[in-house]
């Protein structure tokens, strides 16, 4: 892994992200770009300007797509430093760890905040919400996991958004995971900050964030800050006044996005892509139902991004051995995350295509027959279930 | 430079950063790693222990390496937000923008303190620090900055760290630019954190920074970070709990740092790579010298990691003219950010050997030529000036 030569072929990832990319987004990293020349500039103007578009926001003049350094959760919290004025108070809306940790952003950050729960298995309530908002007026704003990683439930992003305006709150979505995967569409869904990051349904690789937000509502948030490196505000007026990130940019990774959305585009765009990780998803779990392995999650609230799947019911079943066997057969996993069940999580995005869940498949069999907790044969004639919970116009 | 098949070569980074890496550094990266498998865990553990070993610190057990997402910027910022109390006070030594930028730092956190400024040219005073600190015992840390980037200079870290030690104070040294390249030893230095990023002397990519401090030290700081993302305490014990970043971390940026950190090893560790860039800088200086160009700072504080020189004194001299026609043929310089003198400079510093300085100043001497800014041969016959402000035993 560390030899200046790599194998032949990576083990696939099948996990919330880092994600597999593809050859030639790694390859556009085999560049040494200044960050202060003009070629350079054009490549972060570019990406910027693109960002826009995969959100559907190319007329749109208000809307601005700010990159920050990092991971996704710093992209997150730099949101939260930047928006909300010392007199505000932000609403979670949280059914997983990515919920939970936006309050503890806003915790650590000294921001008043109030926790609006459901059970890992049921999606954010909006009609809860509008209750919520009602009875607590000192409420400014609200948060919201768009795919929460935890289980790969959908939250609905649109209704919470509509509740969210009719009482004049500014509206921030975590859509992590699920941006350039689904559908979003920016335009009329209340949405006031979206924040997402390099490694995930755009397939490029680690190293940066990026925030969509109205240029406005972000130009009132100047001095909300207590952080220099998460002040949004100022990453932005970085940008426009010279097209520069003001602290050194993850180089590399930016060649490798703007290379990433040249192949989104190829592919066909969002829509595209999202046939793609459906299908991926289906092959995955009618593969995994006739082996007896079942999501955690109904599946009309499952998203088509990552599974959460509970623990075969054999006593022999260790997800150690089980992870290591994947892994050693160049199939890498992901733990579980849940509070209320033992799970593990299987991701359907990245540079994966359904052959590749395919032979997934055929590894966990092999790997179940090997640990001797292959499941009896009425369990395997079960059938797995389609799973699309997005109807057109919902995202 | 967007394109999947990477340019024959490269243009050349004369800058501080991002820098010229090797081929073999870049070459890591064509390799997507599973953050959470126990390969890439491996690597992350490898990587920190062999940044306390670039330090000379493989026997203590008390220090510990904090790697963290992000620019260098966001190292130092999280060193704040961490290390300071409630009612802590830094004092921060500046003479250029880097030093400022901590007191930015500190403003935008909130936190209490106070700058003891030199001019651009002059390193920071140990003696008026001792007085400093006499006159205000309200301070409890010290921030330093050992190559100021701005222009080149060196500041006497071991200096400081004695008088900051005499009065109690925690001392904190932005090595940014020079950890890797001049040599440092950490015991007996009274540093209590230092703080380096991936793109500089390790000659990794960048993608994160890196924090080197006592244990012991940092522990005592729990609850202090008003950051999720920045609380470096949190961050340590990510890592000492199961290996892990807290969150994802530039996967693709610690494969390429891994190999960088083999690369140094085979040249010879710092000391080799001190003689190789300090030749870059002699190859410089005398090179510029006959074209009649000199460097703002006296020769006794300079560094050999990064160079200010002034404008050639000619009324046809535009940099932008200069930048965009030695960018043409191949070579990337850097503006000035001197308040004082019209500069722009060029780092020696990265995979750049002397010949690529050598063509660099032939370079330079044809585009003044076409440029008409030819110094007259008086000017020329100067020579230029031998440069190891760092005697044995000082850094």
């Amino acid at each position: 892994m560390s030899a200046a030569v790599p194998p032949a072929r990576d083990k696939l990832l099948f996990t919330p992200g880092p994600l597999t990319t593809s050859a030639t987004v790694k390859r556009a990293m085999l560049s040494d770009a200044g960050s202060w020349d003009s070629e350079f500039r054009g490549v972060v103007a570019r990406i910027r300007q693109r960002l826009l578009e995969v959100a559907r926001l190319r007329d749109s003049s208000d809307w601005t797509a700010v990159l920050l350094q990092g991971s996704g959760t710093f992209g997150v919290e730099a949101v939260f430093q930047t928006c909300v004025p010392p007199d505000g108070k932000v609403l979670v809306l949280a059914n997983g760890a990515y919920g939970e940790r936006i309050a503890q952003i806003l915790q650590v950050a000294r921001i008043e905040h109030a926790v609006l729960r459901t059970a890992e298995s049921v999606p954010s309530d909006p009609a809860a919400l509008a209750a919520r908002l009602e009875a607590d007026h000192a409420i400014t704003h609200v948060a919201a996991v768009h795919c929460e990683t935890t289980t790969g439930i959908l939250n609905p992003i649109r209704a919470i958004g509509r509740v969210a305006k009719e009482q004049g709150k500014v509206y921030v979505v975590d859509a992590m995971s699920s941006f350039g995967g689904i559908p979003i569409e920016l335009e009329g869904s209340g949405i006031d900050f979206l924040v997402s990051s390099a490694n995930k349904c755009i397939e490029g690789v680690p190293g940066f964030s990026f925030v969509l937000c109205r240029r406005s509502r972000l130009a009132g948030c100047e001095g909300h800050a207590r952080s220099l490196s998460l002040d949004l505000w100022a990453q932005l007026r970085g940008f426009e006044n010279n097209g520069q990130f003001r602290f050194t940019p993850p180089t590399h990774a930016l060649l490798a996005f703007d290379q990433a959305l040249n192949e989104l585009e190829a592919e066909g765009g969002v829509a595209a892509r999202r046939l793609r990780y459906l299908e991926n998803h289906q092959v995955l779990l009618r593969g995994l139902a006739k082996l007896g392995i079942r999501p955690y999650l109904e599946p009309g609230v499952q998203s088509y991004i990552i599974t959460a799947f509970r623990y075969p019911a054999h006593p022999q079943f260790a997800f150690d051995v089980f992870y290591r066997k994947l892994s050693d057969s160049g199939f890498i996993i992901y733990p579980g995350k849940l509070t209320e069940a033992d799970t593990f999580r299987i991701g359907t995005i990245g540079r994966l295509f359904p052959p590749d869940l395919e032979q997934l498949v055929h590894a966990v069999s092999r790997v179940l027959e090997e640990m001797g907790c292959a499941a009896p044969a009425l369990e395997r004639d079960q059938q797995g279930r389609s799973c699309d919970p997005m109807p057109a116009g919902e995202s």
